[in-house]
């Protein structure tokens, strides 16, 4: 079986072809989010060009899997609603198989980063997996009985907007303390910002003054890295909350692994200690001892090859 | 089919006969919680005398289910740990089925709570259920595709263990601001013995200071009835703590419903309204409209009932 998996992303679209276990092609362009017609185009255009250079190889395609921020109808195919694409109430599955002639099956980026990561990645072997991407926000997916879980509409894993902090700091979503508001990029250069605000005066936040809008965690990853001490605080800081979060999440969920993807990981060497600390003192023993947190293995290329594992999947889910 | 369905609480052993969909027995007596031996003895006590009743009423038992608070390993049978009994490792379903000769099957109260309520109670009709036990702690229970949710090692579903508030008061599994430290009967007690301790004057801190031993949730609720502004406002933010808390699950498990049960529910006509708001603040547009939050209609039953539906759920599970 050979199929095309596709990660839509807010500015590449890219996609590879799974066959026997291995990626044998590779294809991406950039996104022209300007209109859902542009949008389709571009995916159609992906699936094309992956579809022809693998036919030069002798490999037909059977199939095509696409993740997508956002809430997605998986049984229905339809992108009902994306953060940073003109998708509403979109029914891409049935465009793109119309279109292509293959079977479709669309899902949200993360439920395929987790199962990616649970079949071929860090949390190989896990029936029950709980999955992080941690970049400008924190994205979640739940693989249970070595199944994604989606919920009752699709809507599941909104593991970003679990509250660990009451009458925290507001959060994109219009709650408060929620683990993305504590933990995720966007957490990171809000306190930055905070500190700026107050005239806390560093290298750090002099960096931010001087290019706010340039300004990312990376940057506090330098500094820290240089040896500041509040950039490592900062650090620090998030990697305690993502610590109390896994922790609920590993009460709830009783997991085999925990896995964590995404941009925040090249911070990772200054959160670990103290999402470690945070995760020991909050998760109950039974779980806590039984579980694995792990970095993926997948990177970048977890999205593209969950999308081509949907569609061994199936579409019976828990 | 008849089934047993037995509820094994700290005090009282009670057990019923549920047959064509309805209650034909019932039996209960005290728990003689003084070692594994005594706890297994009243259990095989109300089995017998259940059985015995049935008879002559013509009805052959099948099966036995259980509930017992604690971690469970389902598939073995086996109470891992218990807060309430002298039970550690204990083969709970092999020594049961000997005594009776009776397939027996074992899960946590909470997880039984949850099918009860999923399947005759509040939330009948609902796929995807989260459950929530009001009481002295708070337990939770996890419906999912219809069935319950054990995870890994049956640990699951401790949602009273989920983080609400970092750094908030300490909870009785050693962690800080669980959802059980901020919405439960224990953590109204400590609230108004923290206002007892700085010297707060009222006549619910005058109730609580002459006998703090025999002070419970029931007394705010008393005071709050009454008018007392001091025991309302504990109780609403008891509310808001729980609403914040139904908040992330929804967001995590995008159920059809969630129910609650337990004694903390005589005080929730004075918790529902600040749970609502918080709810509506923290919940995601598209899981929050189709959730339903409701009150479990089968009240102290719904242990026996859960306990009595096992056999029909078999051991595959999620």
């Amino acid at each position: 079986m050979a199929v095309i998996g596709i990660d839509l992303g807010g500015t590449k679209t890219a996609g590879l072809v799974l066959h026997q276990g291995g990626i044998a092609e590779r294809y991406r362009m950039e996104t022209d989010a300007s209109s859902q017609e542009s949008v389709m185009r571009g995916l159609l255009e992906v699936c094309i060009r992956l579809q022809e250079s693998a036919r030069e190889k002798g490999i037909g395609i059977d199939a095509l899997g696409l993740g997508i921020a956002g809430f997605i109808d998986f049984e229905r195919g339809v992108v009902t609603d994306a953060p940073n694409h003109p998708l509403r109430d979109a029914p891409v599955r049935d465009i793109l198989a119309e279109e292509s002639g293959l079977p479709v099956y669309v899902d949200n980026d993360a439920n395929v980063a987790a199962l990616a990561e649970a079949r071929m990645g860090a949390g190989r072997g896990s029936r029950y997996l709980v999955h992080l991407t941690l970049g400008t926000g924190i994205g979640g997916g739940i693989i249970l009985g070595g199944r994604i879980y989606r919920g009752a509409l699709g809507a599941a894993a909104e593991l970003g907007h679990m509250v660990i902090r009451e009458d925290g700091p507001p959060c994109n979503c219009g709650a408060r303390g929620c683990l993305e508001a504590m933990a995720s990029g966007v957490a990171i250069y809000r306190r930055v910002e905070e500190l700026a605000a107050v005239g806390h005066a560093s290298p750090l936040v002099e960096e931010f003054l001087a290019d706010p809008s340039a300004f990312t965690a990376a940057a506090v990853c330098r500094h820290a890295d240089a040896g500041e001490d509040l950039a490592r605080e900062i650090l620090e800081g998030a990697g305690r909350h993502l610590g109390t979060g896994i922790a609920s999440l590993v009460n709830i969920f009783n997991p085999d692994a925990v896995t964590l993807s995404g941009g925040l990981l090249g911070c990772f060497h200054h959160m670990e200690e103290a999402m470690n600390g945070s995760f020991r003192e909050t998760a109950i023993a039974i779980s806590r001892r039984h579980v694995r947190i792990l970095t993926g293995t997948l990177g970048e290329d977890g999205g593209m090859l969950g999308a081509a594992l949907l569609p061994s999947e199936g579409i019976a889910h828990v």
